[in-house]
């Protein structure tokens, strides 16, 4: 798909009079726009009246865009069902966990396993892939928009129906998931499959297996529906499809994606919070490997709804942003939106142009965008980024694991950006991969908050280490099982007899009173953690004081040529960030990791490999500036000089630097 | 109706003895009240027995209070319907947004607009008209007690249809609804007036035109229902009609006031918060222009509730409210309550005199007020408030509008009140006018915060700068049309165009990384805002640093004699609040406005006029005393002394001056 | 019952293999727990299919025990109703303040009022008692588990019949009923008693009395269900009855124990609020006076569920727990829960064992407690706790006014503790006891926080006075008549007489501009207060700035032989503490108390009587060690060596000290 790099937009022609269309793609043009996304709240355009469906006005649309050399990425319109859909329906709206229903004038309100909605939504995909599907300036599909993100598990009588077959295809028996869920606690013991409640309103908690299977189930749900909605699309179009989804959606993105043909996500993080922007580069990259991601929806300068915003991007930034995503592997780059919407909950969301077509704040930042687009378009295209050494696993079941069971209100994306960002400020290349991944290639592995590992992965982690790997597992990893209970034979089942320790103790660390030492470095313990008796590991961190001084939190136990490492617990404050990044250090050099950049944090090194060896691009990110070394003399890509030790950056400034082979 | 100085206090005789009536008479004789407001809660006493009324009491209670002088305020019983009329009639009940029915018990509780309740509240209503309408004693009808201040737009069946109704009639086809709401963003078309959702619950926001049109529904219908009972009272009585109403609750006071025949607030501000006490003052002698306001609830010391008080007015305040409000138009000044409740949930609430007779805490200041009345009752019949120079105008509809987009958690009253300050503190004299109010006279006219500006208004406005008035439009000002959508046309529609400039972008200021200058002040910028090339105006505001560096966030612009100054963003901080007191003293004196004292801050100067020229009333009302230059030699109404150059006065001390004609 | 101290644990076998069973015995006696609590969850266990009763398993579980020395407390397992009691019977579930009916899947779902429910119960209960109160391994029995710790009142429909009967009962005629209630306030009045709501959702407050005895009814029932459920199994066993508590559900303990046999609390207070778990050993060793208390539940290191958790105990505060447990007359120490469990939502709760049969984090501080236990058993069966001169009264019934009337999120429990904790700190022995408690024996009697003071109470502390015992009534109490309404005589109604003062005023008083002077210190005052004119009583405390000054804040009063002191309001701060202590430490020299120490902050002293004479049990709670001055030379029961003059103790340390008689 690779065969341009993609500068685009959000496009809603449906919303505006024929004359604004014509001007629309005018100014597309001068701004270097070559692609759009179009028709995911279309619906009633399409189909006004149940039945009566007509996409000619999109066929048109796409036409004259491609005429002009804008290609165009078709949506299926399911998020947004018409009234008619729903209209004296009340059985068709999505239930929420206090079991009230939803209603029509907002996004996602139906119930997207209601039989009624799949019929229509198949009918209305089919009808558009058959008109759009052969189109020569299509580029893609996306499918619906942002599955779950207002939304997360439907609780309406459709879905309680199918939680039973779900559940009953899982177990096979009631006495299984009896046994697997301990329902002997609290009498909960259920007789036949349609007892089973739905996780509603009740006076305490529910029990945890429950909810983390009712979470699974809905996620399985959702990716069936895009499945299906797929397989519609197919029959009629060779473009290939995807999603645009999110590391804060109610989805399972491993699973959802192996139905889809290429990877895209949205991104409005603030320019503060930058390590999650990357995050989400180094992830999205992996998720269909190889293939290029896209980011189908950011912010040309700010975010809004009528009852929030973000604050502007400073100028320079939203370069900065555009030249790393394509240099972390991004096909594309995306605003959301082209021309303000004049109506409804968005209206004063930032977009291209404002509702009265003239550049918005943003606009300045936009033409930088397509300034360096092609400034680095051909290096890009002729080259691709380098595979990590390094790799943290991410998981949406993990997720909800955590969701579950969030100890003290912990937040699996907030913990794991955290933990990612100290790769980031170490200079160290990652790539963040899922738990399916093939961990070929890599010399260090990191499974933090993990709570459940399958035993799948624990194969072939372990596998791994026996090849020469270090495989870092925890905090929080291993503790749960499949069902989401505890083991009943050791503290972190399968995890544990690999990694040559006994758990003796897990327990929440009091990070006032609780001081590990490790690689020299003292700092408090926190978090919900695990203690060792080393065994056959080596007890590699010590607790000082707390409840149970004198044992392990951190252990290292040798396997094959590699090594299972175990963290216990999470080092806090700013001591126990040092410890942290000296842990990671200390293994990245003795797992042999050679990808490593010392540039002054906020700039980044993103490394690519083409037939002329490698190119680093280099970032500034902060707005600040920044320097790196170079490994050897190369030569800016750009400017055609030559370029030798130290590079420096001016705030938000990029470098492309290629090495001889 | 001016023929003395009222005051009251609201009188509950229903839930006491006989005994009690007779000594409440007493001590209200004692204590100097002069009127009180009687039977806005009482139905249950009026109509026990469905269709069994009798008001006999209330006559009783009328005539021997007026055969000791004390007159009363009448009020209709709607706001609590006995439970015979909700009783197995939960249809007849209120239902808030989340869909939740209200129950018996309490206050509001019943739809106003259930065909039902409007039938019993018509003939419980016209009853007591018959009885009572022609009682020498009566001084005046308060209808209903505090409109919509415990709940806001109900969601029930009724309502539903009334809505889809009101929307026929406003749209005339659902085509132009469509069209006026943009409601084919996210699908929401609608094919049929009746499938118009009322805004309840959805995963996400609903479409700003639908909520903005509810609330403008909901408050229409509450003025509607308050006419049909002024006409039913017209027909028996020439009494005239009020409602205790607030800038709190959901109503539009300039629609619901058009209908009555005097203005009238409740007012529990804490001593903290005089300003907004001031505000009230200002606001409601101009909401029936002409003719004196009621004060028909404040607190002698504190409010209360079984949740919740305020602490106690300092020894003083009360009669620095009581002198400030008669000074500034009012006509009475009325506590809430004569006698503690003994039972119910307001039984902690503060009152002349206690559940057991007694005098209460605040008894001696309510003492303090009656000298106070006396001492200054003739000259206040002698005179009337000065007109102010310089308007701002408080708008209900701006206050939906706001309630509906918000921003960022934004709150129209606490943005207006704020704004308000600074005039105040600028000793500057200001009315508080509506939208509908004529502005001869005016000099100076302030509109922030009115996300919508009708043509009416503009046009107005527009009169009012060709004849030398100068107008400040923001900040947050005419970006949204009538129907709560964005200009199409430019960014602040008609506004722009008279104002001469062309509006850039509107966007949310980072007012930590945003700087502005003006009037020689360089200060933060702030809240969603507006930025604008000059064009045919003058930029007297840059912005030096931000998203928009070298655009103008001030302007100014020539009609005719006078100006209109776009004011497109908050200044911030303290050197925002100097910046925006330059502003208002600079265009002040361009405008000729000649209104202005040095009164020190927290003390006041309300002028007033009569056959014998300019009286000033001043009062200290932050009991820290005050200082005040004369602008010439005077007379002290009260000591008879002549006073010249300073007055200085002790805390929460008042004076009334009179200057020679 | 006190043949022994129990070390216990709750235990539940039915969720384990038989093979753990055996296990789990060894590892008790190991670890020295001889007493167990089990099948307060286990209904489904024991009654898998409806009507299908089997306690086979818990009949061989206690012989096992039995075998092996360890006694059982049997529990009804009401709690946690199986599926099969709820399923298709949405009528029979709990109903929350909301009107939200709750689910199946956690515990106290049901209505414990519904007929259906109360037969299985009965059924259940009658069942087991049968089969199981004639072992003779049985120490006792708990009902249900923690009745009313997850919801609170039920709004069912079951509810609302029993609620009108209930009222009915309690005021005869709906006349009665309007009358106390003062509904006539807000047209409530109710022409039926059918028509009484529930206090479920309304616009506004719900009327005072309605909440209060909505509450109190809620109370009764829940007491009614105990005492039927103690009656089944009193036709069967002779064993005593219990019901493990506690001062945060919505019970009334009074009423509740009156119908049990001993009392047992569970407590989770952490170890910074030990003052709470002291408060707790202080309360139930009088609520069945005379009878040893049991901790039926206390976590051996931290607690914990899904979403929360507590910090795990420094090493050697469980100990410190334990004996001054026992010492404050404690009879039972036991753990929640013995193995952790594997699945469900409290997983990851502190448990002695592991999930996976290992010691957990907490055993070496049970061990310690083992220890003690056995060094101090002969002790404390020899021995008796000292009655105090001093008394609290702890009463749920203000709990409940407070709840209904709270002023500003007033929390009973919380200030009652912080109340009691000025008791600890001065060293002062003390009991906390209930409003039915004889005050034979005392000399000094606080009845703070008490809205309604019943009139028996008052004669009983008369009484208590003209004897010669000081009565310290205040603040926040006596101002609130049986129905939750004010006093229409005086402020305080016959305390007040009693008192010989006159209230003048009740209002909050604002601690930043109140000052108060009393026993040679100022200090602000706060809280909804009371002032007095001192009449025939003397002032002891004026306030000296705010809104009442020169009048009284604390008055006293002889009446016979002892006094009546009233407390206005609540000194607060630093001066306030100070305040408050001297007032203590001032009446209990007064009224000859004598049982004071002089222990350092963090150490308590509880003095035991035995046919020796004195004994001193003294325990270091915080662990920073402490220090007392021994009254007279002693010698320690322990070492065996004589002690005099100061005693010493290490972190935790405790030290039992036998006095001479």
């Amino acid at each position: 798909m690779n065969r341009k790099l993609y500068h685009g937009a959000c496009f809603y022609p449906e919303l505006w009079d024929e004359s604004v269309l014509e001007e629309d793609i005018r100014m597309m043009k001068e701004t270097g726009i070559n692609v759009v996304r179009i028709g995911e709240f279309a619906w009633s355009k399409m189909e006004p009246e149940e039945g009566e469906i007509d996409v000619g006005f999109f066929v048109n649309v796409i036409k004259k865009l491609y005429d002009n050399q804008i290609e165009t990425v078709m949506c299926t319109p399911t998020p947004t069902p018409p009234i008619w859909l729903t209209h004296g329906h009340p059985e068709r709206l999505h239930v929420n966990e206090k079991g009230e229903t939803m209603g029509h004038g907002s996004r996602q309100h139906v119930c997207t396993n209601h039989p009624y909605f799949r019929e229509r939504a198949r009918l209305i995909t089919e009808h558009i892939a058959k008109e759009i599907g052969g189109l020569p300036g299509l580029a893609g599909w996306q499918l619906d928009n942002e599955f779950k993100c207002h939304v997360t598990e439907c609780m309406c009588e459709t879905c309680k129906t199918l939680w039973h077959k779900w559940l009953k295809e899982r177990y096979q028996s009631i006495d299984r998931l009896n046994e697997a869920w301990g329902t002997d606690i609290w009498s909960e013991t259920y007789q036949r499959f349609d007892q089973v409640p739905q996780p509603g309103l009740t006076p305490f908690l529910h029990n945890s297996s429950l909810r983390t299977m009712y979470q699974l189930f809905s996620m399985e749900k959702i990716a069936e529906f895009a499945c299906e909605q797929a397989a519609v699309i197919r029959s009629y179009s060779d473009a290939p499809i995807t999603h645009n989804s999110s590391v804060m959606f109610g989805v399972n993105n491993e699973e959802l994606f192996r139905g889809l043909d290429f990877a895209s996500f949205d991104t409005y993080a603030t320019q503060e919070n930058s390590a999650a922007f990357l995050f989400n580069c180094d992830l999205w990259r992996n998720i269909k490997k190889g293939r290029a991601f896209w980011i189908m929806e950011t912010s040309p300068s700010y975010s809004a709804s009528l009852e929030s915003y973000a604050l502007p991007h400073e100028n320079g930034y939203l370069k900065a942003e555009a030249v790393s995503s394509y240099a972390l592997g991004g096909a594309a780059f995306c605003y959301w939106l082209w021309r303000q919407q004049r109506a409804g909950s968005e209206q004063p969301h930032g977009a291209v142009l404002s509702a009265w077509g003239e550049p918005d704040v943003g606009y300045r930042n936009v033409l930088e965008v397509e300034r360096a687009r092609k400034e680095i378009e051909n290096i890009m295209l002729a080259t691709v980024p380098v595979q990590a050494e390094t790799a943290v696993v991410y998981s949406d079941r993990a997720k909800v694991l955590l969701k579950t069971e969030p100890h003290r209100r912990l937040h699996y994306r907030a913990l794991i950006t955290e933990f990612y960002e100290r790769f980031l400020s170490l200079g160290i290349h990652r790539d963040v991969i899922l738990e399916g991944s093939p961990l070929d290639g890599y010399k260090l592995l990191f499974t933090p908050f993990i709570h459940y590992l399958p035993p799948e992965f624990i194969e072939k982690a372990s596998a791994f280490t026996e090849n020469g790997g270090i495989w870092i597992a925890g905090p929080l990893t291993g503790g749960r099982t499949e069902h989401h209970t505890i083991h009943t034979d050791c503290g972190l089942g399968d995890l544990e007899k690999c990694a040559g320790v006994k758990t003796l103790f897990t327990y929440p660390m009091d990070e006032r009173n609780t001081i590990g030492k490790a690689f020299g470095v003292k700092a408090p313990l926190s978090l919900w953690s695990a203690v060792f008796e080393s065994g056959h590991a080596e007890a590699v961190g010590i607790i000082e004081k707390g409840a149970a001084p004198g044992k392990a939190f951190i252990t290292e136990h040798k396997r094959g040529k590699g090594k299972i490492v175990m963290l216990g617990s999470m080092p806090a404050g700013e001591a126990g960030d040092i410890m942290l990044k000296k842990l990671i250090s200390h293994y990245a050099e003795e797992a042999g990791v050679t990808q490593g950049t010392d540039a002054t944090p906020g700039t980044i090194v993103a490394p690519r490999r083409g037939p002329d060896g490698i190119v680093w691009v280099v970032v500034n990110m902060d707005g600040k500036g920044g320097e790196v070394t170079l490994p050897e003399d190369g030569t800016d890509l750009i400017s055609g000089e030559r370029s030798a030790n130290r590079l420096k950056l001016t705030p938000y400034e990029y470098r492309v630097i290629q090495f001889p082979k």
